[in-house]
């Protein structure tokens, strides 16, 4: 975290983008707040991951909604209460408590994610670590459940740590609903709530965030993708679990598929790819877990990964996984339910790959692209499909019929675009609002506009103005957003 | 509960618009979760509640995303934790348990909210009701929560049982980045949670249910609304507390605003009908709560109800709630931060009307109102704005490149539509499965379409069939769209 961190973190608070929960009474850490200009970033941003993955593909893809709160059996199948836990430190003297890999890593600098309470508690006495805050020894690394649990009269209910659960249970009622067709994609964006040890980061590591996951389940005797050899040379950047030594790597789709991974699989890593490129996150890179570090249920798992400004380094924003059948056997097994469909002249339980996103961390990733200084200028470089507003619609000043003529061009253009009308302060001051915002265009009424019916409109990032008759903005607006939706 | 009920239940299950959550897991009472159609339907509810009141109205309103779990001083000062609990009865020999007041609804079919536990305690024993499963006595009637708490390191946190406090808490906030204006309004739509004793009549009374709430903060001096003049003469349906023996008055905006409610109120009164109207749900009223039934920080309070088929009787899906400061105030005092604001030229602590809608009621209540049987034939009529989709194009057999076309067509329309293509299955079956999710038309490619390029469109409602040519269908239904989208 640095200098840009604090700098987005104290836009976002000044102009409603996100801030503490309940700041009023101190706030608790890792909860957040979106505000009215940050809600409609955040909404943008699930409508337009919702058209990309679920529309614009054009395959089986559908949205659903299941509670948040589930009953007990769910995440005893899931495995999540037996082993969704983190290992803790806690000092014997001040009470102090992080997590043992996260204490780790700020001592030494390397990354500790995936070793046992054993190995981290050896760790931390080898290296003879001490408490930060008061410099009392540490009692021996224990674990931590991560889940939100509440008792009813009819036994325990948990939030859901993840919001695929949802999903695989409520798998075979979608699929009847659906035509009874493999592939199946379905997806939820909600939240997801764990009970972290050290929140930390602002939005980046919160114990109640925003996912959107995409579970495909499919045949696995028919790993192809159709659409394969559309994206077959295309390259990414990957780091290898197998290869880790080689570092990054830029391969093609059809080298990783040489490599192992499944067509399916890494047609979809490149749609990943491609929809954080089209929001213009285009620093990304694709990082392998190995067998100590994923999840055991998972047999491919590549982090997503953007480069931060604010952290200076790359981090995780989405993960792929490929999570085989793990979740439905285990949920027929609890369940006595099957999980097997009929598809392709035969009866199975088909497999799953998960297409995971951190909406929270994405949004956050947008901000740190977009945050711009420029001598005393300050704005936000936002992309089309998420600027909260298109545009502003501002009278130079409020007298002469200056304020009217206005009133009328955001009445014209509200129906069609998110614009908004201000006529307070000076424009200059206006506009600066707007850039700090992410506002793409600043519309202008002046004198000349009473006179021949053109206004000036502004770019944000350019700051240029052009002179566009006020029948024609519309037509203006759209060709933009035509050439650059996507 | 009857049997258009039951049907609507049914037809929820096989179709996918909503199904009991972890149902494979026998499922918990109260849970719920909206499958692929239904999910399309509620995002559109939402979405057309959204530009409804945070865009159409043209006022100063937005949108917001709080935490849903909240800390534990939050909901002291709300009241939530003393004083948010239901009265319950428990058999003292088999243990099963009831919301009082309903046990004595069932037994005596009246109403008894808002009776005190001592008031209910003595109803049962005079009326000497035994429980229903097992004959036996019940014990005294208590008082039980309706909060899910959680215990964590820093202290409690608890399941926002409401939307609201969310937007009471982040007022400052809001109001300073929103250029401190009033009134200004501060919408919610998410997930609030009850712990409810006696969850049914499924999505009815459910533990987890969406909200979309909107709190309008005003200055106490300023009661006027601008556009009030627009609704004066417009009537609604009315039951007064203190004339209940009048029974359902039919009055306009003004002769309410001249028995002491005042305008602002009388007006978002008026936009909740209209809201509901727009959504063809015309059969609606205002009952207005009285002092014992209200909660005691309403000043006014009328619930807004529709009349269901299923249960063939009003019931409640939204509320308009004059909250007056009462709020603000007790965040004030719990949190030391003073929620004084300066507008108008003085200082002074606004005032709220809080307008909250429960959208899967409204949902069930676009069900209820939709859902048609005519001999065989089933649909859902649906209204424009929240059918799942708007067409489904189908080739009428799948061969001789009827497909091929009507894939083009489907891809033509998909770029601008809710629209699927659907190839499976005798047509007859497909128009029938898209009358039961409510699609508004039918698309069909056949053999003339081969030579003439004109296509069918199969109306949902009236089934009526006319030809029309694929360049035009576009055309022909943005049209539709533009005469009934509001």
């Amino acid at each position: 975290m640095n200098k840009v961190f604090e700098e987005i973190t104290e836009l976002s608070l000044k102009r409603a983008l996100f801030y503490p929960s309940a700041e009023i009474y101190g706030s608790l850490a890792g909860f957040y707040d979106y505000g009215s200009i940050g809600f409609r970033v955040k909404k943008k941003l699930e409508d337009y991951w919702r058209w990309f993955f679920l529309k614009s593909l054009g395959e089986n893809f559908h949205e659903i909604q299941p509670s948040e709160l589930m009953p007990e059996p769910v995440f005893k199948a899931s495995g999540h209460l037996e082993h969704f836990e983190d290992p803790v430190v806690e000092c014997s003297k001040c009470g102090f408590v992080e997590r043992a890999d996260q204490l780790l890593e700020g001592f030494l600098h390397m990354v500790f994610e995936g070793l046992s309470s054993e190995q981290l508690d050896e760790l931390i006495k080898k290296h003879g670590l001490k408490c930060p805050e008061c410099g009392g020894e540490f009692k021996r690394v224990f674990s931590k459940s991560l889940m939100f649990g509440f008792e009813t009269r009819k036994g325990m209910v948990y939030l859901r740590p993840e919001t695929a659960q949802g999903v695989f249970v409520d798998f075979k009622r979608e699929f009847k609903a659906n035509r009874e067709k493999l592939p199946l994609g379905l997806a939820v964006v909600g939240k997801a709530f764990r009970n972290e040890i050290s929140p930390r980061q602002a939005l980046f590591r919160t114990k109640e965030f925003t996912q959107a996951e995409l579970q495909v389940f499919f045949d696995p005797e028919d790993e192809k993708h159709e659409k394969f050899s559309t994206i077959e040379k295309e390259k990414a950047r990957v780091v290898l679990a197998s290869e880790r030594d080689k570092g990054e790597q830029l391969l093609t789709a059809g080298e990783l598929a040489g490599r192992g991974y499944f067509e399916k699989y890494v047609y979809y890593l490149f749609m990943m790819k491609k929809f954080y490129e089209s929001l213009g996150l285009k620093e990304l890179r694709f990082y392998e877990k190995n067998e100590e570090e994923r999840a055991f249920y998972n047999k491919f798992h590549f982090d997503c990964e953007v480069f931060f400004k604010s952290f200076d380094s790359f981090r995780e924003v989405a993960g792929l996984h490929y999570r085989t059948d793990y979740d439905l056997k285990n949920h027929e097994e609890h369940s006595k339910q099957s999980m097997e469909i009929f598809a392709n002249g035969r009866k199975f339980v088909p497999h799953v790959i998960e297409l995971s996103f951190g909406i929270d961390r994405t949004f956050f990733a947008l901000l740190d692209k977009g945050f711009r200084k420029d001598g005393k200028r300050t704005w936000l470089s936002l992309p089309r499909q998420v600027a909260p507003f298109v545009a502003g619609v501002y009278p130079l000043v409020s007298k002469d019929g200056l304020d009217e003529k206005a009133r009328q061009v955001y009445e014209l253009l509200a129906s069609e675009f998110d614009v908004f009308y201000d006529e307070k302060g000076s424009i200059g001051k206006r506009y600066a609002r707007a850039d700090e915002i992410g506002v793409l265009y600043g519309i202008t009424i002046d004198y000349d506009t009473m006179k021949d019916g053109t206004v000036t409109i502004r770019d944000r990032d350019s700051t240029k103005q052009e002179r566009v008759s006020i029948s024609e903005i519309g037509q203006r607006i759209k060709r933009v957003f035509d050439s650059l939706y996507y």
